[in-house]
């Protein structure tokens, strides 16, 4: 089967782009002495996450219960809920904790509490990370507060409780212009965690791992001195935004949207696909960047990985895409009704938490489909 | 049970305005002589659907092929997929057109030729609408064009399919500022429209109905002279931005998305919950408007329909709600981790569409579950 006999708006996963991307970040972990944790939430899919695995990933990283859950059935042993832990959610932890290690993350003594008071009452002991914010200012507790070593303090000394360490998030690292950016983001995250970790350790307190990880942080950082374990997620597909922060370049992004055209009216200078705002998602991409792509980019030469520089989709209704051309005459007589056309999306993880199914593609060859879990609880 | 035992984030519908907002639109129809054909992409569900039709609906219209196929299995008979039919999906919407009446859209000669082939090759006769273009410039001829009037002419003369009429979306309404506004874009579509047809049936071509319709227009239009059937879709939840433009007001928002504070550091003028980008999506709202509401508003009380004015969701990354205090004082020493928020969402359709289920609600009562049709083929 090919692409062309696809029901459209279809997601393509280009398997040898993937392969390659899974084997870089691989080594780039090796290499650098850390433990690689990637974060399923970009991919949700038991196929990719086997695959990271095998290559030799220590555990997986999630982003919601639902994904813990369906990933423990499907036999993962070693489970980071990288997420602040909802209060509402902790009995139903300690219990999948039963069936995988379902390691945990807090930042604030209410969902310690919690956690302890479990422990106290079933004897479960979670393992438990302490978020810290190393500047991107979401979540995770100031390294500098007194609450983040009182945090560090009742870890170590609970008995209901295994601290598996600090743990954090680079968000910032998307705030980027290019490569020497991100390192400079990355570098900041690995100084700030490291330095509070010898701090806690200094004053007699015991931090067994230091975890950061972001994809951009994680593309670009030269050296890892001091992390444990590092949780990319979105370096398996990239996208355009990370191509414009300057992550990867476009031949690496291993994601794109197959979409028909549905409209396409005698002298207009827009066309309409089937991939709306429910296949691409209404992600804009980086805004602090001059961003010449609106709200997707269609592939000119989709084989030589080359975008077309004039055709962008303009704007997303549910299940429209408008796409318009800045030069008329790159659509005169093209882009008839029924044709197809290759479109890279902003934002991998939002794009494929609107499908059902991967197909994988070498080529124009359909090669397998494979699930995504993007359910919830 | 009640809604503080739900997992979070939880997509919760309250069923009184639920059900006051279907009699409503069902009222308005019959007053103005229409039949009312409601779009289920905003619900995407059986239970409401079913509701809609027991009112009075004359069938239903939906957006994919996965709706189409869905709502036929469940029993629906006669539905219109109000897109541009994607040739790729042309022989099975024939097939399906054998167990339900299933209605389709077409904007181009490409499209018609394709349905045509099938039926002269199955003899399956399939109803077709003509899609006008009345003024929103995204899909459908332009009613002033030759191709217009040639695909009605050929559209009549057709031995192999049926034609049903014109159709069309004011999705320009979506532009207002007001009521009034909404009406002047309501009549102009209808104006449009009733013009169209009647200068074709002048000529000696048979229109045999006038499909039209939005939330906004079908919310505030005076009359719809001419007009056969009206497609509404998003006014069984309605939306902030339906309350924005002028549709509607807070009290008729039925779709509310409760979330969990996850993170709340000492002395933030922000916090964090569960509802990030796949619960409540990416969608700004209108960007015409002094949209004061960021990505979602947090309601001071529910019961009252009063919204938070110092308290929005400023910021969603995928599973992340950075909620942002304008007034500190607002936030000092309340939402703590463990607590939940109310959210109102702009755009209830792209926020039912990352959920599974609907919760139920009579006031803090959860009284049922109804599943969300949300798949993709």
């Amino acid at each position: 089967m090919t692409i062309h006999e696809l029901p459209t708006p279809a997601l393509l996963v280009d398997v040898d782009i993937l392969e390659r991307n899974l084997a870089r970040m691989q080594d780039r972990a090796n290499r650098f002495g850390v433990s690689l944790r990637p974060h399923i939430k970009t991919h949700k899919c038991i196929e990719i996450a086997n695959h990271q695995m095998e290559m030799g990933a220590r555990g997986i990283t999630v982003s919601t219960f639902y994904e813990a859950e369906q990933f423990a059935a499907a036999g993962f042993s070693d489970i980071t809920w990288a997420f602040p832990l909802p209060p509402v959610y902790a009995v139903k932890a300690a219990e999948l904790n039963q069936k995988t290690t379902l390691r945990l993350v807090i930042d604030s003594k209410e969902a310690k509490d919690c956690l302890e008071k479990i422990g106290r009452v079933n004897g479960e002991r979670m393992h438990v990370w302490l978020k810290v914010d190393c500047g991107y200012h979401r979540a995770g507790v100031d390294p500098g507060s007194p609450l983040a070593e009182e945090l560090v303090r009742s870890l170590n000394e609970s008995g209901n409780l295994i601290f598996d360490g600090i743990l954090s998030h680079s968000g910032y690292a998307y705030n980027a212009r290019n490569r020497e950016e991100i390192q400079q983001y990355a570098e900041k995250e690995r100084s700030v965690m490291v330095e509070f970790a010898e701090r806690m350790r200094s004053t007699g307190h015991t931090v067994p791992m230091v975890s950061i990880g972001s994809t951009p942080a994680m593309s670009a950082a030269e050296h890892l001195d001091g992390i444990s374990e590092v949780r990319p997620g979105n370096y398996v597909f990239y996208d355009y935004t990370q191509v414009m922060i300057g992550s990867c370049g476009v031949s690496d992004c291993a994601l794109t949207v197959l979409a028909s055209v549905v409209s396409h009216q005698p002298g207009a200078r827009h066309f309409i696909t089937d991939a709306g705002a429910l296949a691409l998602s209404k992600d804009a991409g980086p805004t602090h960047l001059d961003n010449d792509m609106d709200m997707g980019i269609v592939y000119e030469d989709y084989a030589r990985k080359r975008l077309h520089p004039h055709i962008h989709v303009r704007t997303l209704s549910q299940e429209h895409g408008k796409v318009v051309c800045s030069d008329p005459t790159s659509i005169e007589g093209r882009f008839a009704v029924g044709d197809t056309v290759r479109i890279l999306e902003h934002h991998s993880c939002l794009t494929a938490a609107n499908f059902d199914y991967y197909y994988i593609v070498k080529g124009d060859e359909v090669t397998d489909k494979w699930k995504i879990l993007r359910g919830r609880t």
